[in-house]
C-alpha cells in the first residue's frame, strides 16, 4: 500500500486544534494516548530513551540504535492502521535461538534506522506505515544510560536493573542521573513550547517518567511553556522503584526533578480497586497508591481527585476517563 | 497507512486482461515480473518452496514456516509501494549475534505466519503492505526438502547444498525429487488452468525451476492448460547444477520433468556478452550458455531466438526485452 500522506502531521502550528504533549514511556503513556486519540486534538508523545532491557538491550548493543522500547507503544497507541498491522508491530518472536524475545516493531525500527540513517527518520517511517495520528519524539537523541543511587549508597546501572530490581527493592531511590548527561531533543523542546496542555505520566516513575525530565533543557522548557501542565499519579506502586509510596511521594519526586511551581494540576485516582484485584499484585510486591488528602494542603498546584480506574482486569487508568479529565482542562 | 484494497487482486476471472503465470523462484523470476508489471496484464508468480539456506533455513527449522526465500523477490518485483518500503523488505541484518543474515522480509513473513496462522495469509498480508500488482503463490504448501542424485550415485540433500555445491560441481545431476513428495498447491493449479500464457524460467534449473514442476499435479495441469507455454533458457550456467550445459541441455532437462510436447515456445538468447563481462564469472565457474542451432531441428516447440541480454553489469536477462518478447505471444 502507498504511504498515505499524513496531513495531521503537517498541520501548521496555528491550527485551531489544541496541542497536547504526553510525556512518559510505557503502558501509562499508551493509555493516555489511546484515550486522547479519539478527540480532535494534536498529539505529541515525548518518550524516554533510557530503556536497556531484553530485545532493546541487544539492538542497542549490536546495532548501535537508540532504544525502541518506549517508541513502540506510543506508535501503536497513535496508529489508525488496521488492528492486524499494529498487532504485528507488537508481535514478539517466541522461538528461535537468535530471534527469541525480539518484538517485530523493534526489528522494524532497527532496519529502518540502518536504512534511513537516523532513529528519528525511522520513527517517522514506522509512523507512516502504521498511519499514526500525531508524532512520537524521543526526549533525547543521545545514547545514554540511566543510573540510580539507593538510600544506602548502592549505585545501580541501567534502566532494566532499576525497573526489574536486581537490588533490595525495599530501599528507596535517592537520586537518578544519566551517563552521559543527556541533552534534550530540540524537537521535543519545540513541542513543549507550542503545547496547550502537557501531560506527565502515569508510568514507572524513575525508569520511564523522570528520565525525560532529566534531559538537559527539558526542565526549563517545561517551566517556561505557557501550556497547562498536569501530572497523572500512578495507581499502583512498583517494587524496586516506588515501594511504600503514597500519592504525595509520587508528586514530591516529580517536584524534586521538575522544580516546585511548575505543575498546574495533579490528577489523583480516588477509586480503590476491589481487594480481589489488588491481591493479584502481591506476588510482584505492588500496592495500591493511597491518597492522604491532608498531604496536599497548601500545594502550589490544584489537585483533581477523580475515579480514573479501569473497571476490570489489570489495575490501570481508564483511557476514556483520563481523556475526559484532560480535555476538561483545555 | 491503511491497506489499500488491491482491486487488481479481486478481478473476476473473466477480466479482459490477459493472465500470465510466471513460474520459478529467484532473480530470473524477479526479472520477468518487473518487466511484465508495467503492462496491463494479470500476473501470478508461482514460486518454489525448496529453499533451505541461510536465513530461510533458520526460520524453517525454528518457526516451522514454509521457506520465504523465493516469495520475497516475487513480492518485491510486483510491489507498487515506494522504493523505501521494498528496500526495507530486502534489508538484511548484518550485525547481531541472533539477527545476522536475516532478511527483514523473511522476518515479516515469519511474524505474519505466526500471527495469521498460515503462510498463504502471510504472503497475502505482506503483498497488501507492499501494494503488489498480482499474486504470489507457493507451488506447494507442504514442508518438503529437495534431493539430488549425481551421475556417480551420490545423493545430495537440501536445495542449498545443490545450489552452492558441497559436492563435485563438475558431476551432472542425474535426477531430483522432494521428500516428502510435494503435492501441488490447488491455487497454483487453478492459476495455471486459467492462464493465457505460462512462463517457465529463467532461473536455477534444479534448485529453483524444476522443484515447481515436481509438485504432484503440476505437470498434468501444465499439460492440460490451454495457455501458451514458454520456457526461457538461462544465459549463464551454474556450477554444481548446469556445468557444461548448452541451451539444448537446459531444454532437455525441462522436457524430462515436464514431458515432451508441453512447451509451445523456447526463448533462447542470441547475444553473447563481451569477454570482459564473462571473465568476471570465471571464479564462480559459470559460463555463457551456447546455442547450437542444429540441436533444435525437429523440436516439438517453436524456438524464439532473440537478443534478450541486459546491456551492462551482471549477465542477466533484460526485463524489458523479455516483456516485449512475451507480450508478443498474447
Amino acid at each position: 500500500m502507498k504511504p498515505k500522506s499524513n496531513k495531521r502531521n503537517n498541520l501548521p502550528a496555528q491550527t485551531d486544534r489544541k496541542r497536547i504533549v504526553v510525556m512518559g514511556g510505557g503502558t501509562g503513556t499508551y493509555t493516555v494516548l489511546t484515550g486522547l486519540k479519539k478527540y480532535p486534538v494534536y498529539l505529541t508523545a515525548i518518550v524516554s530513551m533510557a530503556d536497556n532491557g531484553g530485545s532493546t538491550k541487544i539492538l542497542r548493543e549490536e546495532f548501535g540504535i537508540l532504544p525502541p522500547g518506549s517508541v513502540r507503544p506510543a506508535i501503536v497507541a497513535l496508529s489508525n492502521a488496521e488492528q492486524a498491522l499494529s498487532d504485528l508491530f507488537n508481535f514478539r518472536f517466541e522461538n528461535g535461538t537468535g530471534l527469541n524475545g525480539h518484538n517485530f516493531g523493534n526489528l522494524l525500527l532497527t532496519a529502518l534506522t540502518k536504512q534511513l540513517g537516523s532513529f528519528e527518520k525511522a520513527i517517522e517511517a514506522a509512523g507512516n506505515i502504521l498511519d499514526i495520528k500525531g508524532k512520537v519524539i524521543p526526549s533525547t537523541l543521545q545514547d545514554c544510560h540511566l543510573f540510580a543511587e539507593l538510600e544506602n549508597g548502592t549505585v545501580i546501572e541501567g534502566e532494566t536493573n532499576i525497573d526489574v530490581p536486581r537490588h533490595n527493592g525495599n530501599l528507596k531511590i535517592r537520586t537518578i542521573w544519566t551517563e552521559p548527561a543527556a541533552k534534550a531533543n530540540p524537537r521535543a523542546l519545540q513541542e513543549i513550547k507550542e503545547a496547550d496542555l502537557i501531560v506527565i505520566g502515569p508510568g514507572d516513575l524513575y525508569s520511564s517518567i523522570l528520565p525525560n525530565i532529566l534531559a538537559k533543557g527539558m526542565k526549563e522548557a517545561l517551566k517556561t511553556s505557557s501550556a497547562t501542565k498536569i501530572y497523572i499519579c500512578n495507581i499502583m506502586t512498583k517494587f524496586g522503584e516506588t515501594t511504600g509510596f503514597d500519592a504525595r511521594d509520587f508528586v514530591s519526586a516529580i517536584e524534586k526533578y521538575l522544580g516546585k511551581g511548575v505543575l498546574d494540576y495533579v490528577l489523583l485516582n480516588t477509586r480503590k480497586p476491589l481487594a480481589s484485584r489488588i491481591t493479584k499484585y502481591e506476588k510482584e510486591k505492588a500496592a495500591f497508591v493511597e491518597l492522604h488528602e491532608e498531604d496536599f494542603k497548601g500545594s502550589e498546584f490544584k489537585v483533581i481527585k477523580k475515579d480514573v480506574l479501569r473497571k476490570q482486569g489489570l489495575i490501570r487508568h481508564d483511557s476514556e476517563k483520563l481523556a475526559q479529565a484532560l480535555l476538561s482542562l483545555l
